[in-house]
């Protein structure tokens, strides 16, 4: 059982040890290098994944170019598990940004672990709402915010990427050219 | 029992009739005229809803100005939970733009259903899931397309809210002004 699974499951307040060290056995994990491509496009993922310690970035390409749409941290959590319900294949890569220990399930062990684990699957549950309430929270606030106004809350709320994340790919994610976020960057440094 | 909701959960195949008449009598479901404000900025949301028929319009207000951000119909299902979770303040308005019959729930609700009916949380949750997928894809699209891309798009994938909502609502929502979505149009004319 790894330290930071067992960190994770203790998170949750409805668990209680000797559940936390029940589940954390039969939750499987992996280390997976810098570099590592989890998902490509074209092909069906069987498996979905969850991060424990590491960075996870999803981007497309598009004309040739790379575009970052999402990272997926240690803080924020959960990976995309796109396509894993309706087996359509991927539009676009996962790749390991860091060296990460990833959480992994497909329908057989999850559907296993729920039968054993009642309260994991109420656990998950309750995660994946959580999950698409901040994804539309974060959407409305895409749509209706200045480049500017993204900018600020992308620092706000994502501290974990500073400094971990190269700048065209944060451009990327706020779906700003390189050139326009490194302008906005100066504007803000001469405000403050 | 409304037909409408019979029919709607006769859309899934892992319910029998008999099952789809016995969930329709627990599932409550209410009429409420275009106009009728379902949630609004500052109120803790109690109810979740889901469209059966009709338009739900969900909009923030940004000094002074409406700006719409979802519309949720009878095609595309589901009304948002947000913050039916965790308990906090909506950020946003949730009005009927049309005469609509929803399905509401609140924590007792579902609870009790879910109980009764344990193929119904399995039901919700691959609902929720599949929407999660979906607001991420769409929320990916929206980062990496043009305006035009966004527009075609939306011409693609809504072609249940032509007609039915106004030019200035669907610029909001693509993230444009009403001057740019205006000029855009009048570009695709001319090249088509």
């Amino acid at each position: 059982m790894h330290p930071a699974l067992l960190k994770f499951l203790s998170t949750f307040d409805t668990l209680d040890k000797a559940e936390v060290e029940a589940i954390a056995m039969h939750i499987p994990y992996e280390e997976f290098p810098k570099g590592t491509v989890l998902q490509a496009p074209g092909q069906v993922p069987n498996r979905c994944y969850f991060v424990l310690e590491g960075l996870v970035r999803q981007y497309f390409v598009i004309e040739g170019n790379e575009k970052t749409t999402a990272f997926f941290t240690e803080s924020q959590g959960s990976c995309p598990a796109n396509h894993f319900v309706d087996r359509s294949p991927s539009a676009y890569y996962l790749v390991c940004a860091e060296d990460c220990l990833l959480i992994y399930g497909d329908h057989n062990i999850d559907q296993a672990n729920f039968e054993r684990f009642p309260v994991l699957k109420e656990i998950v549950s309750q995660m994946v709402e959580a999950e698409l309430n901040q994804t539309r929270d974060e959407f409305s606030k895409f749509i209706t915010s200045s480049s500017e106004q993204r900018y600020l809350h992308f620092l706000k709320t994502r501290p974990d990427l500073q400094n971990r994340v190269p700048q065209h790919q944060v451009a990327s994610l706020l779906g700003l050219t390189p050139e326009s976020l490194s302008r906005l960057r100066k504007r803000l440094v001469t405000k403050g």
